[in-house]
């Protein structure tokens, strides 16, 4: 049986597609992989890339696109509304299939081991690979971004993992770590005030008394004119979507603004959103709902209301099909 | 100037008046401090003294009404709603003015060796005096409850913090530690269904993914034929009273359960009162809102659906007239 993960590097360039093309390369036409998606944002300025497959194929070729995004995207002239510290800014490992969560631990600090070998990249281990608990939260390694990265990694509490104590000149550095499935959920408010949208962020987060397992931040999407909460569902069972949105919809409320619409980045597990369904129809969450992929998206966007959503952003989609 | 303390014990006797008025009867007529709330819930069995004054007179009083309780309160025939573990199941002491929380730690291991000395019971340190993390959260030691504390006590990990370690044979055990204010909040819910109702107590607190300092369990209230959400709010600047209520009702939906009304066990500071208002009222949290204390209680009564809420309950109404 294969052991199966999913990674989601994300890369800092959001705007070129043939350099994205060019990165991207190295998961394309391989019959054990497969790209599953690939979101550019040009007010981020960073893509997010999803690759599912045999886990030896995967890791291979994460190296190949690492060596690729170091040699063309160069942080000293990077601009973009997300945090960031480097070229490939992260890159999570998802066990999915026939792999245990210390077996993807080992091969994620292989990655790291290969990565750095290859381009000179310094490593932080994070999440559940991480080597302390303050490096488990990924904000932790991040805080101070590219532009602090060579005076915070003077500093012996933030010497890498792997590599020299110092950045890649271009590319920065890099986070690596085995984590649970984490969904990316942002929220689109009807306001272009992104410093109210940012209170309503710190409303629901876990760092400022919110809800336990959400990390969430503001972003301003100017091509939409409008702001919105951004946020990571770091453990969907304990934390739920439905959550998530009911209490960026009560924060709002005291500002007297509302969601318009939400949306999935990457990819997101069916029990996520099965889950989060029973809430809005009024049932247990020991109940029993069999739903096709079909029936989850129409619901997920009546319901938590999804735009630019269809199955093929529900990880099942692509497991079934191997 | 005087160092003045809260103090608030919780007796496990809720039904039976005079037993109460000779276990308070150190703290009446004395001009240094002033018993300002008893709160009896015979569906609990249990009591809630509060008291604020000069703090060592606040200590040697502390130590003679234990004396009394433990004589007349007998564990080994006690039933009730609440979890507990002794006679005196709790004694925190929230530091009011004048004195700092260190002071204030001191004097709750002063109280813990005296009230040990005087009565033999057996005492753990909790919360900001907590000798070990584990034991900074009350539900941690409490959990086993008066009958199982025999065996529990056993585990050299649960030895107490002063005493033998082994139950008092009618009084078990007590804690007692410095806090922060905390507010004792419960909900009342239109439904006599507990199992539901802890459901959303669950989905609330933090210990299942919920708000980082919600604390939230579920009561059935006999007299009332109803179920409540009882809750305590372990630090309300970042977990405000707003967020407790209207999450519980966001909860209450997928049941089409609703909130009738809600309580303030003991006292409540004025600063979270007025910061929930804030959010009813559409002001920012940074917002300057200088209500009287008449003003505050009607608000509260409107916004937060407080019943039997008063001036009395607000803890400046006290610190004011001293």
């Amino acid at each position: 049986m294969q052991q199966i993960i999913e990674i989601v590097p994300n890369y800092s360039e959001g705007k070129n597609a043939d350099i994205m093309q060019k990165i991207i390369a190295p998961f394309q036409n391989n019959p054990l992989i497969s790209l599953v998606d690939l979101e550019m944002d040009a007010s981020y300025h960073r893509s997010v890339v999803t690759i599912i497959g045999e886990a030896q194929t995967v890791l291979r070729q994460m190296v190949e696109s690492a060596k690729i995004a170091a040699s063309l995207i160069d942080m000293r002239r990077h601009s973009g509304e997300h945090p960031r510290m480097g070229a490939i800014d992260v890159c999570p490992l998802i066990p999915i299939q026939n792999i245990t969560e210390q077996e993807c631990i080992d091969l994620s600090r292989k990655l790291a081991q290969n990565i750095n070998e290859a381009s000179q990249i310094p490593i932080y281990l994070y999440a559940k690979s991480a080597s302390n608990e303050q490096r488990s939260l990924l904000p932790n390694i991040r805080q101070g971004e590219f532009e602090g990265l060579a005076t915070k990694m003077t500093n012996p509490e933030w010497a890498p993992d792997f590599g020299e104590a110092k950045p890649h000149p271009s590319a920065g550095a890099l986070a690596i770590g085995c984590r649970k499935p984490l969904v990316a959920f942002n929220i689109d408010m009807n306001s272009n005030d992104k410093g109210k949208v940012l209170k309503i962020a710190r409303r629901i987060r876990y760092s400022s008394g919110g809800y336990r397992f959400i990390q969430a931040g503001a972003a301003r999407l100017q091509e939409r004119r409008l702001c919105q909460v951004t946020m990571n569902l770091t453990d969907y069972e304990q934390t739920p979507l439905y959550q998530a949105l009911e209490a960026t919809m009560m924060e709002a409320r005291r500002y007297q603004m509302d969601v318009v619409a939400s949306e999935i980045v990457g990819l997101v597990p069916k029990a996520c959103l099965v889950n989060s369904l029973k809430y809005y129809l009024h049932l247990e969450d020991d109940a029993v709902l069999d739903l096709s992929l079909p029936d989850i998206v129409e619901l997920s966007m009546k319901y938590f209301k999804l735009r630019d959503f269809n199955e093929q952003k529900i990880i099942e989609y692509y497991v079934k099909n191997k």
